[in-house]
């Protein structure tokens, strides 16, 4: 299945890239550049969209039909143009101990001053996220399906795009404290920032490609939310206390950043605070000073906060798929595929 | 007519608006921001669209059709949201002597250094240009037409995108030295850059909507890109030698910023070219120093090169007009339309 979405996107990116060719031998080199980075992933939220798309159909499908491995590969599309607006936005130069688009491009650009590279790299990828994300808005609109479903679509891509914006201008507001960093706050931008276009989406445009209720896009879409904001506090938890080794990211960079997680939302309520804040955010944070702040948030009890948070995010996904099956909503392979998912996500330690 | 395009985007504007205040009170701050820099423009794209639809429609319509105002006020969004990036990318804080939306999100930033304030402003405006981008592709996603229109508009958008969007990286890889400054890739750029969404666009976006032939909507695509171009040469000469008290723009900013146009590309094959480089791009530029390189490129033949230039996209027009009457595939009514367009841009002073 991983083969057939990954053919989709390479067939989309040639395209591009042969009609780039027209407008100069740099446009084409950017549109090859964005292929070799956006390749090569693990395409989570494609395969999540087919495994239950098939779930979700009646009769028994083989074979992913081509409509949804389409609609499935300009989700993909979609979340490569969202990393690089992010990226641009967060001035990041990697991107799993690798260098991102931006790091590659300024990297290789030819005979300019260091500032020059980066602000070519920048702008390259500013505008290369705007053709991906043009292509995905073209791919739902394009979508080979009956007229209802492919309105259905269309309103739920603008509202994922919409949803996703709101959630990284919050963050952006977080970062330069603009808004406040209350638990709610956090909790609600994770939600909009990354659970919306990663879960609900892949989850919702499977429930429309296969025809299922309202009530059961309805039950997906909070599904969606659910895993999604686990996904992200297992990533807050990994960042402080995991295997440094086995995630593959920057040891402690949300704490050299000073990113305002759950985690952190909730050390701020409790006398460990004011011992946390010193060092919090310092962009010359050591591994010692990590290391203490670590301890801090162990013992203040944020960790074991996330930890119990990210378990209410499974219970209720649980819960809300055994009223949906009892309901006759989703199906019991429905059920199961989103609980296979889950459980993976359980046993992440990367 | 301009009264029932405002209309139409303050609805646009509403409506996301009011959506927007669900994700936080700093969302709809930055919706109500871009409603207010976007709206009180002059309107030009969709004034065109709806001009050249009428004179096209074959029964006489005194109410341009909701449709045709539809599709126009989207391409007015799609202008908005190509400013915004433009301005990320141009570094720019300023419009027709005002701050624009970057401009003034940084001045109103609470509390925050002016690099923050800079940087909230900047991430706000990539984000809103995403916005708006989807916006409008959305617009001609959802139009209410027959699918055969639906899908012309729709290839139609995406080609627009593609080609502004090559145009805006070849003129970044200009700023840089990382493309040769020749007059056909100064040329090129302007007509991918301005000329394809600013004129071409909007007559295509007419002719599918009227229903008009493939040869109508060939040439007028052809039409747009002179008339664009001429357009932008006209923009070039006013930055240099027109009146800097009318024009609205900061005098010889093209000069002081070292902006490749095509009588720069022109001047460099001349023997002024080693006197006017000495200061060309100084951000330092004086009035002495801008009014030494004005002479130098009136005495080198520059400036009489780019008003040739812009009376041969004119005369093709004319041209390419004429033949498309005589062939049948346009009516006077219509053909009539666009010349007063372009007389318009003939006695243009600012």
């Amino acid at each position: 299945m991983g083969t057939r979405i990954e053919e989709a996107l390479r067939l989309r990116f040639t395209h591009h890239g042969d009609t780039a060719e027209r407008y100069g031998s740099e446009f084409a080199a950017l549109w090859r550049a964005a292929a070799d980075h956006s390749l090569g992933g693990k395409l989570v939220r494609p395969r999540l969209l087919l495994d239950i798309h098939r779930a979700l159909s009646d009769h028994d499908v083989s074979e992913p039909p081509l409509t949804a491995i389409d609609v499935a590969a300009h989700i993909e599309l979609l979340h490569y143009a969202f990393l690089l607006h992010d990226d641009v936005i967060d001035g990041d130069l990697t991107r799993r101990r690798r260098p991102n688009l931006i790091g590659s491009l300024a990297a290789s650009a030819p005979g300019s001053t260091e500032e020059g590279a980066l602000h070519w790299a920048r702008s390259s990828a500013i505008l290369m996220g705007d053709l991906l994300l043009t292509a995905a808005v073209m791919g739902f609109a394009r979508a080979d399906v009956p007229d209802a479903t492919r309105l259905g679509l269309l309103d739920l891509m603008e509202q994922t795009i919409l949803e996703t914006v709101a959630g990284e201008h919050t963050d952006v507001a977080l970062s330069h404290g603009i808004v406040a960093p209350d638990l709610d706050t956090v909790l609600n931008m994770s939600v909009y920032k990354t659970a919306t276009y990663s879960f609900s989406l892949p989850l919702r445009a499977a429930a429309l490609l296969a025809g299922a209720s309202a009530n059961a896009e309805r039950t997906l879409t909070t599904v969606g939310r659910r895993i999604g904001l686990a996904y992200q506090l297992q990533d807050d938890l990994l960042s402080v206390f995991g295997d440094h080794r086995s995630h593959g990211k920057d040891p402690f960079s949300d704490l050299r950043e000073g990113k305002e997680t759950a985690m952190i939302a909730y050390a701020r309520s409790t006398p460990a605070w004011p011992r946390i804040e010193r060092r919090f955010g310092a962009p010359d944070l050591t591994v010692p000073d990590a290391v203490e702040i670590r301890d801090l948030l162990r013992d203040c009890g944020a960790e074991a906060f996330a930890t119990d948070l990210i378990g209410d995010q499974l219970d209720e996904v649980h819960t809300l798929l055994a009223d949906a099956e009892l309901a006759g909503d989703i199906g019991p392979d429905a059920a199961g595929t989103i609980l296979r998912t889950v459980t993976r996500l359980e046993g992440r330690q990367a």
